[in-house]
């Protein structure tokens, strides 16, 4: 994310209360891995302190960068958009949004004004003060019988989901392989299919008066791995060793 | 998830030479948020140790039911979908895919059978060698920059995403074919990439003074289409055949 308008520049994560320091630390990092950097701390009970710095392995420009206030309502000064993190259902009228559904509204503002997160105490969360601060609460879906997520993979979840609801979010990777490897041509496909046929027919595996399922099958079978050029060569490098075993080769084959 | 086909019952998490059994209680602890219960640890340097038990924050359940092996292979017996966690693009040809691509497709396939997500160690995650027993990478979108993700966060999220494409969540999407098919077990695959070696050394193929590539690609080929049983079958079939031609066999293989 170098680019100069980068929604995430302009999202807060705002820890409340915290009282472990090594949960600060472990917040750093989780921020760090999804392109966070702004921490704000209100009233932590052990600021700076060295085992943040050990839990945040190697995210010290985010620790060194935290900003600690003794008021929420300081860190969330010029911010547009405030969203309290919530374990629990709370009965009060709040919009209550999965993270996945909060998401896109924050990194939406985002990408013109200051967002903030908010995160309360590992113990009991956010009080009913705070809450009057934020606009929305979001909710990570959880196992109900144990939805005890420790903070900074609470923190690591929502950021995982901004970075996913950015505009050119790289989550969409399913086809890297694909756009990097050269495939095979349809009609050098039909080749192969046919060499098979023959092969199978020679040694015996395949019934000429029954052959119609089984080609059917491997063609299938072929046909999810969307075959490279360079794997199909070595499948046609087999095939012809299969119709003429040339035992104890003595080099690599030409077509691997 | 009370429903007794849960599929996330069917979903195994294997952690791989883990340094730090603090990372084994604190990815405990991230399972069960996200309703998994089932971890396998493969050589863990320590364990059980009082870290452990001291991060999972109440999740011993997980860490007592744990299974310890001495081999990946032994943590994955049984298992039909294999996906490896990977913080880098490979240059080899798995599908690559994003932790939200690779969900839906897990728990469609754990809806029927077992798989796994197997996560390798905090320094240097999966060897090659993991990697090829492997059918699918699973990558986190993290910062190009940072994407060092804490072993327990990385399980964090992928339990997350898993957690969201149950079929009774609103995020779900389908996969029909693999929730019809019988998928092959990961022991059998083993045993065909054995067969096929010796098959290709027998027909001279396969040069012994350097064969190591050949089978890594063949097996990343094969990993693509996640083989269905009866598709091993035949393959398994071809293979004896290949080291015992039968010509002018009158009937069906038994196998097809």
């Amino acid at each position: 994310m170098s680019k100069p308008d980068n929604p995430l520049a302009n999202v807060r994560i705002v820890l409340s209360h915290t009282s472990h320091p090594g949960n600060i630390g472990a917040a750093a990092r989780a921020m760090k891995t999804m392109g966070l950097h702004d921490l704000r701390l209100v009233q932590p009970k052990s600021f700076p302190d060295p085992m943040a710095v050990a839990m945040s392995a190697g995210s010290t420009d985010v620790l060194d960068g935290a900003v600690t206030t003794a008021t929420l309502s300081e860190s969330l000064a010029g911010a547009t958009l405030v969203a309290g993190c919530t374990a629990r259902r709370r009965d009060l009228s709040h919009d209550l949004l999965s993270a996945r559904e909060a998401a896109p509204i924050l990194i939406s503002q985002a990408s013109v004004a200051p967002v903030a997160l908010v995160f309360g105490t590992e113990m009991s969360g956010l009080t009913n003060a705070e809450l009057d601060q934020c606009q929305m609460l979001v909710r990570i879906p959880a196992n109900p019988d144990y939805s005890s997520l420790n903070l900074a993979a609470a923190v690591q979840i929502l950021g995982y989901e901004l970075r996913c609801a950015l505009p050119d979010s790289e989550y969409a990777v399913a086809d890297a392989r694909k756009s990097l490897a050269e495939l095979a041509v349809h009609e050098d496909l039909e080749l192969f299919y046919r060499e098979m046929e023959q092969a199978l027919l020679q040694i015996g595996f395949l019934n000429p008066a029954a052959p119609r399922r089984l080609m059917t099958r491997l063609r299938r079978l072929y046909a999810r791995t969307r075959l490279e050029k360079d794997e199909l060569n070595i499948l046609m490098g087999i095939l012809k060793h299969i119709k003429t075993p040339t035992p104890a080769r003595p080099v690599e084959p030409e077509n691997s």
